[in-house]
């Protein structure tokens, strides 16, 4: 090995990567299997999907408007045939379907959790690896399943502790859209381009006056800076139309029996748009039913992306605020959302193949789980038995044994260094407890145990000889034999 | 979308992936869940690098002897690094450590579980996606770490329910062969290729006599069909003492002792070769302090081909025997195996870094389980509540929502067909219990539960009308209020 630092190969994560250590470890498991519970009580089956598939099964289906397909991982098998990471969990789910039709019970309804890949410039929180948890319903056409989705949402997020008022789940229809489209004159292929700037306008709803959007939707709109953005040329009524889908007049959470009012009175003469409305009606009555009114309703903000939906679209949203580290109010915002994607199934199959699926950005939910204080505690560590002398490393080995015997993680320490280091050592471990046997407590066949979490908080405020000694307080010794249960009265302080 | 079936993508999984059921993910889940509970008794902490680094921190330290670089997925990012996918999860705890050196506390004992990739010729049972649990150790040059590594290898597999008696965890040591080969003159780079020769030979031991060995090592072997292998060109001494290195004298099953007495007539002079020796003097030493002398033997049939290690190594491996489906009998053999490896963080710091690590292949583990019947069960389906009437849906999901505030898995059946299809949905879902209820049971208040379990045992005799009767025993009609109680009951059948 070459000592010339030139030589020396850099230790780097990869751009857009990370690792992640044993306190989000812990948490990111308790919260799966929190999901999972639930999704199961819904009837929902473990499947779990490879992370490479060909590219052509994967389509060009990925999850944003105006995406590239470079967004994906890529490379070539030996027999040429393209292969790509895994971008999302739904577009394997519609391949492993397809190849498996016969062997599935129909209405198939399973879940899946891992992490997805997307080939893009990371920023910051921004990664290229992430995790998702999904839910679908494939071979279901009914509103039902859309509506079940949506419930089975409410339940995780009260699972996973959050309450009832923080959060919403808002549904819409990709029909209701499209309808009103049609309805302003650009429905089909040749009106894509001003959909786009209509859409984009949009979604500005939050950021600007309702004039401004108007402005975007006529004309144009010229900006502070000088800069004009060319507008999506609707005349008056048409924008009336649109003003009217997006609820702008009852500040976008009017109920949802106004909302559909207004998708209504939006989608004009369209039969698509009418079609949407009454789908949406139906799980407006089947969530009243069941009573989840106070948790989902139909809403018009719901604009998501995607461009496989083909039905009832819904989101999960959590509308509390926490304040960040400088005291400023920070909303957590969409925590997972889906929708119907009747083609995508149905692409393989050449025949109709309805589905529905909702999915879990896990990352988000888990920052949001930690501020509002429901996510894991950091795990705390072993407890490390000091090696005080080399020579007698097998009697600090049976000393470890007895406690892991007892089920509480233990281990000795494997440096060759001394006490200092060594406690040093247990401080970045995290451990709660230390042992000790010297020589003289070897010969009285006794052992020292010492409560590190309590030694931390005295050494914090020793400033005098008294406060010395009931730091001493923190340890006991004890004979050999009483070693188990004097460490787990020690644990069950914290 | 197009009717036209060459015009349809095909549904297929890409070559040598696989998907993954209920089943199966169920006993991984356990499988997992044992393995980290042990691990973290021996003071082990989570840790998760991602999937992706880039392919120079990976390095070339492909687990098999003579494995091209190819055998790793690699792409280019768009500023032309390139990337692959991690191939095991050493190399990435490698870096990790190395990037992360004044953070970690050492010696660092950390655990790491998940899919690594492999780009190979896929073959039966031979996948490119395959799960490992890894543990490692960094910053201890001691044997006590290798040692430990052992004694938690075999607390894995007895807490996984692998009695004492069908496992073996042989340990050998890398320096000990370097030793014999720089005794028989192959030492150094020169001997690189009749090393391998050697190495070759000493692998056929099971499959030939070791008169047939003796004729690899020396000038070479013709066999049956005439064609000729060449040998090392080993004199008569040299030959001899890979013999006894090899513990042929003994079977291949002498005690601790007595193959270090063979090692150490085998390595002769050698340094390193007498180093080694003592190593693993020590491991057999702590082990037999410890209790597990009858679990853990030094051996000298693991011949790790690993390039990267480079002190003691050491193999998990199932001694019983199970029965295939032709009654023929199969041994699952090596189930996880690891070594010291002290190059693999230092080419990154340029100083040492000691570091030992143990590798469990999770699949083919798993696959041992099951045949011991240690596996878990399939899991069972949700409680199905039949569709009788769609306008009464509501009805329906009340029913499915009371189970589900029991704890009980519920769905409402969501298709579109009618009792036949449903019965034969829950059927295919393995549901245990079906929840019926018709116009009649609704007016009266009931609802009849019927047990799918017993209903399709008794189908199978059913060859008269007093065995149809008995059939009816499967189901009753108990009070909507009584329905908990009665699913309850049910389950608690099986």
């Amino acid at each position: 090995m070459s000592d010339n630092k030139s030589d020396r190969l850099k230790a780097r994560l990869a751009r857009g990567f990370g690792d992640r250590g044993p306190a989000e470890l812990a948490a990111t498991r308790q919260m799966v299997e929190t999901i999972r519970q639930t999704y199961e009580l819904w009837g929902f089956e473990a499947l779990e999907t490879p992370f490479i598939e060909y590219t052509d099964a994967l389509g060009k289906f990925l999850p944003d408007l105006d995406r590239p397909n470079e967004g994906v991982f890529s490379f070539q098998d030996d027999d040429e045939q393209w292969l790509s990471l895994r971008y999302d969990l739904t577009a394997p789910l519609a391949r492993y379907v397809a190849e498996n039709w016969d062997r599935v019970p129909k209405p198939f309804r399973s879940y899946r959790f891992g992490p997805v890949f997307r080939n893009e410039k990371p920023g910051p929180g921004r990664f290229r690896q992430f995790l998702q948890f999904d839910a679908d319903t494939v071979g279901s056409g009914s509103v039902m399943a859309d509506a079940e989705m949506c419930m089975m949402a409410a339940d995780t997020l009260e699972a996973l502790g959050i309450p009832r008022g923080s959060y919403a789940i808002k549904v819409n229809n990709r029909k209701v859209l499209d309808g009103v489209m049609e309805a302003i004159g650009l429905g089909g292929d040749e009106g894509a381009g001003r959909r786009l700037t209509v859409l984009r306008a949009i979604d500005k709803l939050d950021k600007f006056p309702v004039e401004e959007i108007a402005k975007l939707l006529g004309k144009g709109r010229l900006d502070e800076s000088g800069d004009f953005t060319k507008g999506a040329d609707l005349d008056l009524a048409s924008i009336d139309r649109v003003i009217k889908f997006t609820g702008w007049l009852d500040h976008g959470v009017g109920s949802s029996n106004t909302t559909l009012v207004n998708f209504e009175a939006a989608v004009g003469n369209s039969e698509l748009g009418l079609e949407g409305v009454r789908e949406l009606a139906e799980i407006a009555a089947i969530v009243e039913s069941s009573g989840y009114a106070d948790r989902i309703r139909i809403d018009p903000s719901v604009v998501r992306g995607l461009e496989y939906y083909t039905g009832p679209v819904y989101e999960a949203e959590l509308t509390f605020e926490v304040k960040d580290e400088d005291g400023k109010p920070i909303r957590f915002g969409s925590v997972g959302g889906g929708g119907r994607y009747d083609g995508l199934v149905a692409r393989f199959r050449g025949e109709p193949a309805p589905a529905t699926g909702f999915s879990i950005g896990v990352s988000r939910l888990q920052a949001a789980l930690q501020a509002l204080g429901k996510g894991a505690a950091e795990p705390a560590g072993p407890v490390v038995v000091l090696v005080m002398d080399k020579e007698r490393t097998g009697d600090y080995l049976a000393l470890a044994r007895s406690l892991r015997e007892a089920g509480i993680p233990a281990e000795i320490y494997l440096g060759s260094s001394g006490m200092n280091a060594q406690m040093k050592y247990a401080d970045r471990r995290r451990s709660p407890v230390a042992v000790i046997q010297g020589s003289n407590e070897k010969e009285a066949g006794e052992v020292t145990v010492k409560d590190l979490v309590l030694g931390k908080e005295m050494s914090k405020k020793i400033e005098d000889r008294a406060a010395w000694t009931e730091a001493r307080a923190g340890q006991v010794t004890v004979p050999e034999a009483k070693l188990v249960e004097t460490v787990r009265e020690m644990l069950a302080r914290y």
